[in-house]
Parts: structure tokens; C-alpha cells; sequence
């Protein structure tokens, strides 16, 4: 990925051209792609190193390695697309872990026949994202499938970070007597995604939350609150992450439906479409148990930073032998929050 | 991906099942999928801690990183197949930039319909690699997308080592008077390949060399060699590898056509097809550029090593401003070994 000159015929079509097989080659064509598409965006000390891999320093500390692949659809969306959802959404993994995330690598499965202009605009959107996040694309691969063997391009990022001796925010560490917080109101990813599907016009409101939070986890921590667990509730929603931790902590919990923040139409294009907002995917929230005499300060940490203004105390911890997740719901009665059994919302990330 | 009892109906059919949208779906049927197939095969004490990403201890030292997507087809094919393939791959880049693979990362896009035994049979496949070599999958991903938007499965595995301060074995470092070995026959796995694609009867012998190369690389530092560049030749070959040294490094290259070891089967496979073996991708080999004073020495020691036991010296670096590579052909004339340009082989890894 260095920049000497390679004397190409002529310059990628950025405008017109499209994906072909010869980029997958190992060859000139993509070795061409990578100088005038993903290096010109992505560009930084490390991805110019021009190996296979890159070398960086790290820090002292324990390392934190998180992946996740993309393949959401439609590739654009409101509030966002697959190359920034690609970014946060492994930050955000690195980050729930305490960790201090600090390089990234993307691993990028393109369709022939996939529009040079929608990759652009792909790769600007992750660099962009990671330029906010201050987190470096340092090392990357591309493969080219036939057409009908992919779906577009599909994204693989992989993040490292660092994390002190002793932070320690996994599923495993929620007592009885935790509260319960989300960061802000639930859904609007999956829904951004299955309005813009389903082309519902009255939802065309709704916005993804994809976000990197990292910051937001930072601003947590310096409150001083003893956090137990963070986790982000993205596939399986909220009713899922909480199951997890309910089952890895071996506890249960009990939910107060009335204090979950759900967007007024979020909520209406669930009911349309029969989706529970608790199994919905989120790309820019979290939620974290924390010991209860610091619920108070930590929930006035989180409204004060701008990812997390309508963060809500959402239920407690308890135990359990069964690790159930229950809700108290508006009526006043009880119901079991299952797992997500099933496949509600397919390819939501 | 702990291992608490979470009560499934019945245990996945690893015989006649096959991997649906529910999989994917970040609820019930994937968590089944990663306890019964991926944790049951490639647990280890840092894909047990169950979160979205694992914590390791690290070593002091520089990072280095590597991501490779795998989009092999078939998936199975003589000598190996996409799992360990997955494996070995990574564990290549990551050593060939100096360093020591510590840990990896794997994430699965699988196609609605994949046979579950397919699936396991690679998975089984993926630990046997990483057991042999050593280095452990400590975090993973999985996604599911719909019949016709992939094929069967792509695997994008990161791997991450420590590299010592001083160590360096990048591109850029070939000089004059450099010798350029290669640890064996070229163009196998490319070969094995396209034999099974093209069902050559006559090349049923030809089997991939895939292989894990950190053990070779520690016996090869260990000589004292002064090695100036290490680089694994696979997508577009020997030829392409050497290219892009050349070009990172300033430098020309003068090959000995009669020096390249490729075995009669794949030479005879070449031939059929119309390829070059310089151009065909290999997985268990590498090329290094070593210090003239130190080529007798490196060679002996690569030699002493199963992986490399028909390792010879091709060619030679010298001054030129153009970056060419050359081959003295084995009826004395001379020919630039060009970039692969167009694509010879796809979906090779």
C-alpha cells in the first residue's frame, strides 16, 4: 500500500466502473484499488507500511481482540451504512470490555459487478468514522467473488485494544441488588433498517444510532462508579445481551417496561410490523450493570455526554437460580423477556 | 460462549442439519451453534470467557496485525480445505513480518443451507491448525446470510503477534547484491485447486502445501542469517510477491528460470492450463531476500526443516531504477517477469 508509482494505465472510474474479478487477483488491478481507493481514505503510517500485516507499538496492559462481520442490507441506510456501522461496531466490542481500543483491520468480501462509486462512498464513510473515533485502519484484505456468490461487499473488522490489570466489565460479574441502565432509547437500528426494507413512509424518521462509545464509556468510568458489566445490545437486542449476562453472572433480573426508552416511532413501526423493540438491534447503545448505591452517579455521568442524554435506569438485578429475565410491564403484570428465539430481523448488521 | 446449560429442545443434527437464518440471528439457535460446533472445537480458556471479544495477557514488544478474507472454492480440496487454509494463512502473515502469532480471530459468513457436517468438518479442521501451530482462536463472529448471497462459507481470520524492537523483515529492506531463496516447489496449492475445479485426472497427485510457516521462520532466524525480507508468495505467486518487494524496496531482480523448483505434476497442470506456476499462489511457502555473505547458511538451516526441505536460491537483487524482475530463462535468453495483470485464478484462497 505504499505510494510509489505503479504506472497504471489509467486511474480507477471512480464514477462509472464496478468491481471486477481482476481486483481480487493479488495482481496490478488490486493493488490499484488499494492505492486509489482504500489507502487514499484509510491512509495512516501503519496501512502504509505496505506488508501483509503491519507492525505497531503497544502499550503495557492485557490485549483485547474483538470481530465481527458485516453484512447488513441494504448497504445504506438512514444514519448510516455498512462502512461506518463497520467501524463502531468492533469499537464498541473493544470498548464494553474496559479496553482502550487502538487499531483496527477490515477484511472486505466485494461482489463483481459491486459500483466503484458505492465502494468509495463505503470507504469514506469508514474512514470518516474512524477518523472521529481516532482509531486507525492499520492493516486490510480484499476478495473478489463472482457475481451472485456475495451481495455487494461484505465487511469483517477486527479491533485490538488495551485494558489495565484488574478492569474487568464482562458478562460474568452482575450481583443481586445491580441496577440495570441503557444508554438511551432502543431499536432505531434495526428499525432504520427494516423501515427503509419495507419502505414504510410515516418511519422515514427514524435514524440509525450507529456510534462509537468509547468516549461515552470513558466519561462512565471517570465517574468513579463501580460498573460491573457493559456490554452493546446490538443482534438480539436488549432482551438478548441481558439474557446473556443473566446467564453468564447466574442471575436473573426484572425489567420495568414503563422506564424503557423507546422513540414514538420506533414504537409505531414495531407494532406495524409486529416486532418487539427489545429484540431490536441497537448500534449505539449500551447498557451497564452497576452497584446500586452508584446507579445515581453513574446515570447523571451518562446524561451529561452526548451519546447517552436519555439514559434510563431500566430494571435490577436478582437471584435467580433459573436466570430469567422478566418485566414488570406497563399493566402491571409479568411476563418472561425470552431469548430471541427464531430470526426476527435477518442481516441487520 | 460459556458452557451453561441453557436448555435446547434437542442438540444441533451435525449429520443431515444445515445452517438456517436463525443462526445468525444473535438469539437462541446461534448461541446453540457456537456451544455445540465452534466452542466444543476450538475452546480454549479465552473463547470461553464468553463476551463479544476476549482478553489476553501480551507480551511486551510491538504489535503486528494481519486480517485475510477466504473465499476458497471448493471448500475442500486436496491437502486441505477453507478451515485450516483460514488458519495457516494468517499465522504466515503474521510470522513473516518477524513476529511470534499469539492469538486469532475468526469470523464466519455462512450461506443459508450449508450442511451443518460441512461446517463441523471445517470447523474440526480450523482446531487441528491451530493446535498444531499453536496459536489459539480466542474470539469469534458469525453471520448468516440468505441462499444465493454467498457460498457456503467465508471465513476472514486476524491474527495478532509481538515482534521484538530491531526485528524487522519488511518489504522495503532487499539490496544489491541480496540473494532471494524460496523454501520449496511453487504453484501447489494454486495447482490443487484448478486440478479439482477442472477435473484433471491426471493431477490427482497435486496436493495444497498449506502450512503453518512460524516454526521454519524461528529455525531460519536462529541460523543468525542476516534475512532482510520475508514474504509469503501467495495470491498472484512468486512473481507478483517479488514485484512488490522490488517496487517497496527500489530495487531489481534477476531470477534463474532453472533454479525454480515446481514438481513435474504441477509443471505438467501448468502446461494443460495455460498458467505460469510463478503465478500461482502457494500456501506453505515463502521467499526470503538474505545478505549475500549469508545464503549458503540460510539455505542449510531451511533445509534442516520439514517445511522447507527443497529450498533453493532463484535469483539474486540488484540496481535498477525501473524495478524490474527478470528471469534468465532455461534456454538463455531473458524475460520481465511482469505483475500478474487480469486474474489467473479466482477464489484461490
Amino acid at each position: 500500500m505504499n505510494g510509489v508509482r505503479k504506472g497504471y494505465v489509467r486511474p480507477l472510474d471512480l464514477r462509472h466502473g464496478s468491481v471486477d474479478m481482476t481486483h481480487g487477483s493479488g495482481g496490478r488491478a488490486m493493488a490499484q484499488l488499494i492505492e486509489e481507493l482504500f489507502a487514499r481514505h484509510l491512509g495512516n503510517r501503519f496501512l502504509g507500511q505496505g506488508n501483509d500485516g503491519a507492525v505497531m507499538p503497544m502499550p503495557p496492559g492485557r490485549l483485547v481482540m474483538s470481530t465481527d462481520g458485516h453484512v447488513v442490507s441494504p448497504l445504506f441506510f438512514p444514519g448510516g451504512d455498512i462502512g461506518c456501522l463497520s467501524i463502531n461496531g468492533t469499537i464498541n466490542d473493544v470498548a464494553v470490555l474496559g479496553a482502550t481500543p487502538l487499531y483496527l483491520a477490515a477484511g472486505f468480501i466485494l461482489e463483481e459487478g459491486l459500483p466503484l462509486a458505492d465502494l468509495a462512498r463505503i470507504v469514506e464513510s469508514m474512514a470518516r468514522a474512524a477518523s472521529a473515533a481516532g482509531v486507525p485502519v492499520v492493516t486490510g484484505d480484499t476478495k473478489v467473488v463472482q457475481r451472485g456468490a456475495g451481495d455487494g461487499v461484505y465487511i469483517t473488522t477486527t479491533g485490538v485494544g488495551v485494558v489495565a490489570d484488574g478492569d474487568d466489565f464482562s458478562g460474568d460479574r452482575a450481583r443481586p441488588g445491580d441496577q440495570v441502565i441503557v444508554s438511551g432509547s432502543i431499536g432505531e437500528h434495526g428499525m432504520a433498517i427494516m423501515a427503509q426494507r419495507e419502505s414504510l413512509g410515516f418511519s422515514a424518521s427514524i435514524v440509525s444510532d450507529t456510534a462509537a462509545l468509547h468516549g461515552l464509556i470513558a466519561a462512565m468510568r471517570a465517574s468513579g462508579a463501580a460498573i460491573r458489566t457493559l456490554r452493546d445490545p446490538t443482534r438480539g437486542g436488549v432482551a438478548t445481551t441481558l439474557n446473556e449476562i443473566a446467564r453468564q453472572s447466574g442471575v436473573g433480573m426484572m425489567l420495568q417496561e414503563s422506564a424503557l426508552p423507546v422513540q414514538t416511532e420506533v414504537a409505531a413501526a414495531c407494532e406495524f410490523l409486529g416486532l418487539d423493540p427489545l429484540y431490536v438491534a441497537n448500534e449505539g447503545k449500551l447498557l451497564a450493570i452497576v452497584a446500586p448505591e452508584d446507579a445515581a452517579r453513574l446515570l447523571a455521568a451518562m446524561r451529561a455526554h452526548p451519546l447517552a442524554r436519555r439514559a434510563a435506569l431500566i430494571g435490577s438485578v436478582h437471584a435467580d437460580e433459573h436466570h430469567f429475565v422478566q418485566m414488570t410491564t406497563t399493566f402491571g403484570g409479568r411476563r418472561i423477556v425470552d431469548w430471541l428465539t427464531g430470526e426476527q430481523l435477518p442481516r441487520i448488521c
